[in-house]
């Protein structure tokens, strides 16, 4: 069903409106994830992040307006598609990994989406009844989620130019993201520190980590950040 | 935090616009919960339920269309609040406990909300790194929530005249239903089956379980099957 969803969806999509000639991404293929992904126990319950999905979507759109042909696959959030973006709407992490990899080959690769790390390992198929539970509930076996990130890094085929990682952390952020981008094999990594107000809100305050070092942006409006990160891709690629 | 909240959004409410002395529900007050609840793990990830509110709201809507003086305790959603009603948001089943038996007393319970019955054991302050876990996932440890409905049915004091629960199920939903009013002890049961589109959908069939029996209502938008529910409220007073 989804792998039918994302034939639809990519099927003509190369060479229509989304490239412009003059435009510093013309012609560039470019993968965005955003939203958070959801790990059904049953079918009614989930486990999953916060993650409005904002900057995924700010990006995106930025992508879009400097020319690339923008596929943006979206976890469930409750944001309009940007204009010129091809969309595909996933839930859980492995659905993400399946569309993800079905829209390479990619110039850029850009993992915003807050990928549930852990899913329930086993997924009921009826509500599992709370009333047949009393006298002692087992604790929930969880199992690692296959990681996107890393997955497209470890490509020897198909993997894209320029992969971008995104860090969200509540302590240490400079440190962690610089342990995420060696960790994970991806070539910049975007911390977010987002102990404040971040997730859900309308700004943030970008740090852009490299193999060469680390930049700090101001604060933004999240679409401020993706315009400012869209044109340091675009100058990556001119260099 | 959220006490305060509720003070400040329950001050001075009750003599204010809501009652219209000609309405059916005039000078009635209803307490109607809605959403989902989540329960955190760490500052980024947490347990859920599908719920999108949209029956909640309608009811609160509905309520105080005919009059009544509706306090609506919402969880995470993205709805706009129906006019009229005092809303009060919050995030876990216990705030929603909490912000409930605050709003009390009332004379109409209507408890739609998907609360989580399991929340996290611990809850990290900060988010936990899938690094560090390496070599072995700790299955998650889970407690039982506070169960809102059974707790407003078995007051002594302030127990609201009528209690309505509400049943999603995904099979034998009228069997559940029924079971459901017996267990928690409340008046009324309206059963959902979910198992179809429902969830997150605009439209539902309801089934009213009562005492004496129950009673299958046609597929409405979730609009109409809160119009006449709050229909069959009003005739309940008036009998």
């Amino acid at each position: 069903m989804i792998a039918e969803a994302i034939e639809t969806a990519l099927k003509g999509v190369t060479h229509i409106d989304g490239i412009k000639p003059d435009m510093p991404l013309a012609g560039k293929r470019v993968l965005v994830t955003a939203g958070p992904t959801r790990e059904p126990l049953d079918p009614v319950r989930y486990l999953s992040n916060h993650s409005s999905g904002k900057q995924g979507f700010a990006i995106a759109k930025s992508m879009a307006e400097l020319g690339a042909d923008v596929t943006l696959v979206a976890g469930p959030v409750n944001l309009p598609s940007p204009l010129g973006v091809t969309r595909i709407d996933v839930e859980t992490a492995d659905e993400m990994l399946q569309a993800t990899e079905a829209a390479l080959p990619s110039d850029v690769f850009i993992s915003v989406a807050a990928v549930a790390d852990w899913r329930p390992a086993a997924r009921a198929d009826k509500k599992v009844k709370k009333a047949k539970l009393q006298g002692g509930l087992p604790p929930l076996e969880l199992v690692e989620n296959p990681d996107i990130l890393k997955t497209l890094c470890q490509k020897t085929s198909d993997r894209p130019t320029l992969i971008i990682g995104f860090a969200a952390e509540t302590n240490d952020v400079i440190e962690h993201a610089k342990a995420k981008r060696l960790r994970k094999g991806c070539d910049w990594i975007v911390a977010n520190d987002v102990s404040g107000d971040v997730m859900g809100g309308d700004h943030n305050r970008m740090i852009i980590v490299t193999e060469t070092g680390e930049t700090e942006w101001p604060r933004l409006t999240k679409q401020e950040s993706a315009d400012k990160l869209a044109q340091s891709i675009a100058d990556y690629f001119k260099a």
